[in-house]
C-alpha cells in the first residue's frame, strides 16, 4: 500500500501547512462559483474511482460491514456533488442588494449590498465512526471547500491508513482539477491537533467526537486571543417516545425496528436511539422476548477501536449500576459485544435523570416505562440537548405537547421512524442544543456550508469594484434579494 | 419623573425574571407571525408617542444633541416596524421543504422540513453611546423579540433614568398589545449582569461595549456548563484609505468630511474613523490648516460619562506617546474636549502597528502618511478585524488589491463616504472579524433576527403535527425553498 503522504505532526509542520493553506484560500476565494464547483465534482469522481481500494482499507481498519462502507462512500461523493450545485447556482452567497433610497423610513439609505465570503483556513477533525462521511472528505471538509475555504484535516487514529490514502486521492484530484496547492492537507497526532486549534490563520474548526474531547477543544478555541467558531458535534442520547395507541397496535414492529436501529453499525452512531419510552404493561416478559428475538438477527462485529470498547463497557456498567436500573437483555463484554438492553421506571428517572444523560456509545440502550402519556413532556424536559428525538404515535395519540417540548430539545424530530441514517438534503438539520452540538448549526446538509462563510457588505461601491455576485447586471444570474424582494436565479436555459 | 419600575439587581431577582421570561417565551413561540409582528409595531408606536419625554431624558443624561437623539429614536421605531414586516412575511422562518424522494442520489430520502424557532430567553446589554438604538428597545432587543424570544435587558448606568422610563413604556405597550407578562424585563448592576450571563434559562446574549468588558462576558458565556452564543460588538478602528488621485482632486473635501465624521457624537461611535491613510506630501501644513478650520465648526459637548472621559484621555495619551507619533491638532483634555489629530509615517507603523490597534473612544484620530499606494494592502493587513473600512478613490485609482484585503478584514467596506451612520436594511452587515465582533453575525439590519433563532427539522411528520410554516398547504403563504427551488411568498393580494 502506498502511504507516501507525510502528515504534519509537529507544531512547526502545522504552521507550514497553515501558511500554505492560507495562500491557497486567497486563490480559492477569488474563483468563480463554476470553478470551485468543478473541484468538488472532481473529488466526487475521484472517491468513486477508488471505491474498491478505499472500502477495502476501511473494512480492515474499522470492522464495519462492506455494504455500510460502500453506502457511506456513495453518500460522501453525492454530498460533494450536491454542494457543488449549491456553489454553482450561487445559493451559498446569499446575495442581497439594497439600492439607495432617499425615502427610506429612517432617513436616506445608501446603496448597500451583502454577500458571503469564505472564512479562511478551516481545521477539521476526523471522526472514528464515519471513516468517509465525517472524515477526510466528509461533511465538514466538503462544506468548508464549498465555502471557498482551505482545509487542514486532523486524521483519526482509528483508520489511519484509510485516512492517508484518501488524502492522497483528494490531493491528487484537486491538483488535476487545477485547485491551488495547499488547499487541503492532513495532520496527525496530539501536538498537531492543539497546534491546529491554536493557529492564528485557522478561522474555524469542525469536529465530530466525544463530549469530553470536543469540549476541551471548544474551550481552547474560545480562549484564543481571537476566538473562533468551533462547530462540534458531541454527545446525544436520541430519545424515542412510543405513545399508547402506537404501542397497542404495533409494539412488536416498533421493538424490532428499535433493535435494528440501536445495533446498526454496532451502535456507534451519534444518532443511535439510547432511550425508548414505552407504556408500563405491568411486566416486561413480552418486551424481553421480542427484543431477544430481534437481536438474535443483529449482525455483530468488533467495535471501532480498543479504546472505544473500553469506554463503552465502562459506560454500560455505570448505567446498569444506577439505582432502579435492571438488565432486560444482558448482552456481553466480549471483543464482539452482544447488545444490551437495560430498563427503568419513569418514576425512578424523575428522581434521578442521570440515565437520560449518560451516553453509551455502542450497542446498548435503555427502556423507560411510563404510566401515563401525560408524563412524557415532563420526562422529555429532563433531557439535555439532542441531535434527534423521535415520536411513535398513531392518529388517536395526542402528541402535541410532546412535540412542542421536543422542538425545544432536539435539532431533528422524527415521526414513526428511526434516527439512524441521516439524509443529506436542503432541509436537513444535524445539530441541536448543547451538548448535541456546540453551536446552533448543522454538520449535515447544504446548510452546513454557511458555517464557513461570513457576510460582507459594500456601501456605495462603484459597480466595477463589486464582486460579480453583487454587480447590478447580476452577471452570474444568481438568486438575490433586491430591495427586500426575492428574485429567482436566472436559469441557464433562460440566459441562453 | 416616574420610576416605579424596579429592575432586578440581585441574582435571586434575575432568577425570578428569567423564569417569568421563559414562561413568556413559551407563549411567544406559539404565536402566529401576525401576532408577534403586532407587538413590534405597538412598541414602535409607543416609542414615537413618548418621543418628547424620552428624548428630553436622554439629552439630560448623555449630553448628546437633540437632533441626533430624535434621529436615533426614529431609527429605533423604524427598526421595529421593519422587523415586524420580516416576521409577518415569514422571511425569518427560512422554511425549507424536502419531499420524500425514492430516487435521491444517496439513497431514498424521507420527507424532511426545516424551520427556525426562537432560542428562548435572551440577555441584552445596553450600550453607553446609543441610548435608544443599542439600549432598552434597540437592535438586540428588537431582533430577539422578532425572533420570538423573551428579553432580559441589563440597563447601562450612563442613562439609567431614560432606561427605566423606556422600559416602563415598553412593558406597558407589550401588555396593551396582549403580549405575555414577563416577555421583557430590565436588570441593573454588576451582580445582575453576571447572573444574567450565567443563568441556565438564558440562551444567548447581545452586547455592545468595550473590548475588555465584552471579552470578559464572552469568556463567561463560553465557560458555562452549557455554552451560549455571545453576540458582542466590541472595538473597531475603522480605517479610511485615501488613494492618490482622490487625494489630488479633493483633499480638502475629504479632510472636511473626515473632521465631521470623527467628531460626530463627540467621536463616541463604534464606527468612528480612527485612522486616515493619506499620501505623504512631504509636509503636513496644508492638512493641519484644513483640519483645524473644519474642526473649528465641530459642535462640542461633554462625553457620555466621567468614566468614558477618563479612559478616552488615557487612550489618547498612550497613542500620542507611541514612537514616531506627532500631534497635528492638539485638542484638549477638558470636560468638553477639543478634537485631537495625531500623525505618523507608514514606515513607523510597519515597525510597530500598535497605533492601528489602539482604539481612542472619543474625538481623536490618527493620520498615517504613506509613500506609495502599493503599500496600502500590506498596511491594511496589519489591522485587526474591523466593523468598517473605507476607500476614497477616483476612477484612475486602482483599489482592487486594497478592496480584496479589506474584504478579509472588515464587515462593511465603504466607498467615498464615511462609516458613521449605519442604515437599518436587508443588506446591512454590522459586524466583522474579532475584535470588531465576537461572531460572524450582524447586530444591525434584518439579518440580526436570525441570531436568536435555531433551525429544527421534522422528518416524516404528519401534516397536522407540523408547524403551519411547514404544512403542505403553506397556510401562511410564506416564501419557502421546496425540493431545492425557491418559491416566493403568496402575496396577500394574490391570496384574496
Amino acid at each position: 500500500m502506498n502511504t507516501a503522504l507525510s502528515p504534519a505532526t509537529t507544531a512547526a509542520e502545522v504552521d507550514r501547512a497553515a501558511r500554505a493553506a492560507h495562500e491557497a484560500y486567497l486563490i480559492s476565494a477569488d474563483q468563480t462559483p463554476a470553478t470551485r464547483a468543478s473541484w468538488l465534482t472532481a473529488l466526487a469522481e475521484a472517491l468513486r474511482a477508488h471505491d474498491d481500494e478505499l472500502v477495502g482499507l476501511a473494512a480492515e481498519e474499522t470492522h464495519l460491514a462492506e455494504p455500510r462502507l460502500r453506502g457511506e462512500l456513495k453518500r460522501s461523493a453525492f454530498q460533494l456533488e450536491l454542494f457543488a450545485e449549491e456553489v454553482r447556482t450561487g445559493v451559498v452567497l446569499e446575495a442581497v442588494v439594497d439600492h439607495a433610497d432617499p425615502d427610506w423610513g429612517m432617513g436616506p439609505r445608501p446603496d448597500i449590498r451583502r454577500v458571503n465570503v469564505p472564512l479562511g483556513v478551516v481545521g477539521v477533525f476526523g471522526a472514528s465512526n464515519f471513516p468517509f462521511a465525517f472524515s477526510v472528505m466528509g461533511g465538514d471538509s466538503a462544506s468548508a471547500l464549498a465555502a471557498g475555504c482551505a482545509v487542514l484535516h486532523k486524521i483519526h487514529g482509528g483508520h489511519k491508513q484509510l485516512a492517508l490514502r484518501t488524502a492522497e486521492v483528494v490531493i491528487e484530484a484537486l491538483a488535476q482539477a487545477g485547485a491551488p496547492e495547499g488547499l487541503f492537507a492532513v495532520l496527525d497526532g496530539r501536538e498537531a491537533a492543539t497546534a491546529l486549534v491554536d493557529h492564528p490563520l485557522v478561522k474555524a474548526v469542525g469536529f465530530t467526537g466525544s463530549t469530553a474531547g470536543g469540549r476541551a477543544l471548544f474551550d481552547r478555541a474560545a480562549a484564543r486571543p481571537e476566538p473562533i467558531p468551533f462547530y462540534g458535534e458531541l454527545g446525544s442520547i436520541n430519545p424515542v417516545f412510543v405513545l399508547p395507541q402506537a404501542w397497542r397496535h404495533r409494539a412488536e414492529e416498533i421493538l424490532t425496528g428499535y433493535a435494528g436501529s440501536f445495533t446498526m453499525g454496532m451502535g456507534q452512531f451519534c444518532t443511535k436511539p439510547g432511550v425508548l419510552f414505552v407504556p408500563d404493561e405491568g411486566g416486561t416478559e413480552r418486551v424481553r422476548e421480542t427484543l431477544s428475538a430481534a437481536l438474535a438477527d443483529a449482525p455483530l462485529a468488533k467495535l471501532l477501536t480498543p479504546g472505544l470498547r473500553e469506554s463503552f463497557g465502562q459506560a454500560r456498567d455505570e448505567v446498569a449500576a444506577l439505582e432502579g436500573v435492571e438488565t432486560l437483555v444482558p448482552g456481553s463484554d466480549d471483543e464482539v459485544p452482544a447488545p444490551t438492553v437495560l430498563a427503568v421506571d419513569a418514576e425512578q428517572v424523575r428522581k434521578d435523570p442521570e440515565v437520560l444523560h449518560h451516553e453509551m456509545f455502542g450497542p446498548a440502550t435503555v427502556l423507560v416505562r411510563y404510566r401515563d402519556a401525560a408524563e412524557l413532556p415532563e420526562l422529555a424536559e429532563l433531557m439535555e440537548g439532542q441531535l434527534t428525538a423521535t415520536v411513535h404515535g398513531d392518529e388517536e395519540d395526542d402528541s402535541t405537547a410532546l412535540v412542542g417540548t421536543l422542538t425545544g430539545k432536539a435539532g431533528r424530530v422524527l415521526f414513526n421512524g428511526w434516527p439512524t441514517g441521516v439524509t443529506v438534503s436542503y432541509a436537513q438539520h444535524h445539530g441541536g442544543p448543547y451538548p448535541a452540538t456546540t453551536t446552533n448549526t448543522t454538520s449535515v446538509g447544504t446548510a452546513a456550508i454557511g458555517r464557513f462563510m461570513r457576510p460582507v457588505s459594500y456601501q456605495d461601491a462603484p459597480d466595477a469594484a463589486l464582486p460579480p455576485a453583487l454587480q447590478e447586471a447580476n452577471p452570474w444570474g444568481i438568486a438575490r434579494r433586491v430591495d427586500g424582494r426575492f428574485e429567482p436565479a436566472v436559469t441557464e436555459g433562460a440566459r441562453r
